[in-house]
């Protein structure tokens, strides 16, 4: 039997609308194993081949990645009216239109849905929605546009100029050839927007927030920010001040405590703070194809299924219990010639390199703590074994996991 | 009009059970105007009081916080039998039965619906169940027991002693009195079962996961993971390995730039990689009273509404555009006696005072960097501009501001 189609028609094929296209040539198993509906995309429209009222006709779901107002704005109104739902990751569509779009997803009963629009692929649009919809939000603080955390933790780290490190984001394709809109702090304006919009559940247009950028930022004031303690970030905040609400985006320092001070290079991140939950940040990267892709994809797959019906499994994975991993070692040892070697020698005869040791005299004893290289951990414990039957050991050896750095 | 009642029958009444009760008086009139329907508690059940059938003939939706495997897993299994939505908190069950109870709610079309089983606020349970539903989860890391992360927090602080740590988290409530499933990492096991279910979309048993505790951690490891650059927390892993799946729970050292190395004290942290995705890091509290029955009404909500449908806006809060801010300001000046005081006069003049100054000296001129207490911003501009027509100023002085350490 094979299974119904669900058809979307795909508005823009640049970095966005390609890496879409790509992820959904990948997950459509996956995901008609979960919906029972297989996804396809139907038509796309680019600036030079496509039409789009024949693409609204063939299809049950419109992505839009167009961007911009127009006619990007006409596009998302008209696929709504006609009966489709709509995933779009326009920020600027949705911090200068957005009441008129929700209001016209509510009347024609069709989903709306834009986690894609702020923050990438960090669900942050979907946990204000529904995680937090019975919240009283006190404050949102974001770092929201990656563009301006790469910079500024880039001159963090090495001490360049803002030039310097602008010129380094756009050869690494973190900053467009025009970055102004980023680096000024109105792309972070436009998300901060639509994020109060949702927390706070009052109507706020990107006019009514007061940015400014990270173009006056010098080397000597991250100098100075080291030396007392703090991070520099460009923060998006909107908070409940006196009855009313007050959203900005401005460079701000951070004690280096702050959840979002340890949120470096393109990364994006948001912390909600309210009396109830206390507070929750969301992080990962802001931007990037796929990872935007990932974003537009979970909520495609959200307008085709009515959600938290958990699925039935669709895998059967066997539980592997035997795995690779780094190790910490602590030994107790008599102080004598050859305790080291013949303690590397057990390890080696089981696989286990040592990366780094630290010894230290205890007097007529020594401790010895190492870390060791990835090694499947049923070898590391019968080394460990073979250890701690040796004449010198004092006490019994400890060996600890060590996770080794991502792969991000 | 009197909107249309939503009725709850709540089982439990212990700490997250009041907490609930408590939060929805509170916010019922938020939740009514956001979903039309009047939510109201209408029946609870506890050790000594209320009748399970009763209580369900009268209500649309159970919320389950009793914990624990019998009778909450009947209690469960009929109310999804009689049509009713259920929202629970119980780890244990979902860890050991989750299967059964996931096709029931599939065959009752009702939801199921548990946020608050794992990591209490932090959003991971619908993140992974939606935002990430089509994604190919590589590998997901977690510290989900928040009693184990303070202890461990508390060792790395004050270099005191497992045992000591251990009493000073039942003194603030952070640990039970018989802490040992929380300690032995079974409670960790428990939530990785969960989340390696949803993550990898195959059946993961609470028996198939390995753990250990942080019971044999000395005051010594935690001194060398220091030198030795590493962080030590209470980590559940959940990866794929050769085409099989791998979960467990063990103390493990993080590298320093790790998203979770970062997450101390009572607090929670899941943290999930794919290619597509990159990484994304969700943090919180993951335990507490109004936390968790936050995580419970989120998902009563999502029960009562179909999601996404962004509601129209029940606020409309006046946009505030001064507010108080600490604020860093950078001074190029004349190096000559009085500079400092009539800044200082300045700035006191329009409310702001200094927190903290670091003078250096420049040969003729010397550079002022002062971090003040939070003030309007308009009187700290206004001061600003004083400053700026000074005499002995030698450049446009610079004021950024300053994010305050939170509330939390």
């Amino acid at each position: 039997m094979t299974a119904e189609r669900f058809r979307i028609g795909l508005l823009g094929h640049g970095t966005v609308g390609s890496a879409f296209d790509e992820l959904l040539a990948q997950r459509a198993g996956h995901v008609e194993a979960i919906t029972g509906l297989r996804p396809e995309i139907s038509g796309v429209l680019t600036r030079s081949a496509g039409d789009f009222d024949e693409i609204l006709a063939g299809c049950e779901l419109v992505v839009e990645l167009i961007g911009g107002l127009d006619p990007a704005r006409d596009y998302v109104l008209r696929a709504m009216r006609a009966g489709r739902h709509v995933v779009t990751a326009n920020k600027q569509l949705l911090s200068q239109h957005g009441e008129q779009l929700w209001a016209t997803a509510r009347e024609h009963d069709v989903q709306l849905r834009f986690e894609a629009a702020v923050a990438g692929v960090v669900p942050v649009i979907r946990v204000l929605q529904e995680s937090l919809a019975g919240a009283h939000v006190e404050r949102l603080h974001g770092i929201v546009n990656g563009t301006t955390n790469y910079i500024l933790s880039e001159m963090a780290r090495s001490g360049c100029s803002y030039d310097e490190a602008l010129a380094g984001a756009q050869r690494l394709g973190y900053a467009e050839a025009d970055p102004s809109e980023d680096v000024n702090g109105k792309d972070a304006a436009a998300k901060m927007a639509i994020l109060a919009r949702l927390a706070f559940d009052t109507p706020v247009h990107l006019d009514q927030v007061s940015y400014d950028g990270i173009e006056q930022i010098t080397a000597d004031d991250m100098a100075y920010a080291q030396e007392l303690g703090l991070g520099l970030k460009l923060i998006g905040t909107a908070e409940r001040i006196d009855g009313g609400l007050a959203v900005s985006v401005h460079p701000a320092f951070l004690y280096a405590g702050h959840p979002l001070a340890s949120v470096h290079g393109p990364f994006n991140a948001v912390t909600v703070e309210s009396e109830a939950i206390t507070e929750i940040t969301m992080s990962g990267p802001g931007a990037g194809g796929p990872q935007t892709a990932s974003a537009v994809l979970g909520d495609v797959i959200s307008a085709m299924i009515p959600p938290a019906s958990t699925p039935e499994t669709t895998q059967s994975l066997a539980l592997v219990d035997d795995v690779e991993s780094s190790f910490y070692l602590h030994m107790e040892v008599a102080d004598r010639p050859g305790v080291l070697a013949r303690v590397a020698q057990v390890l080696g005869d089981h696989g286990a390199s040592i990366k780094s040791v630290v010894q230290k005299g205890l007097g007529e004893n020594a401790r010895l703590v190492m870390v060791v290289h990835p090694v499947l951990e049923s070898r590391l414990f019968a080394a460990v074994e073979q250890i701690a039957a040796l004449d010198f050991l004092r006490s019994p050896p400890r060996a600890i996991r060590v996770i080794d750095e991502q792969f991000v």
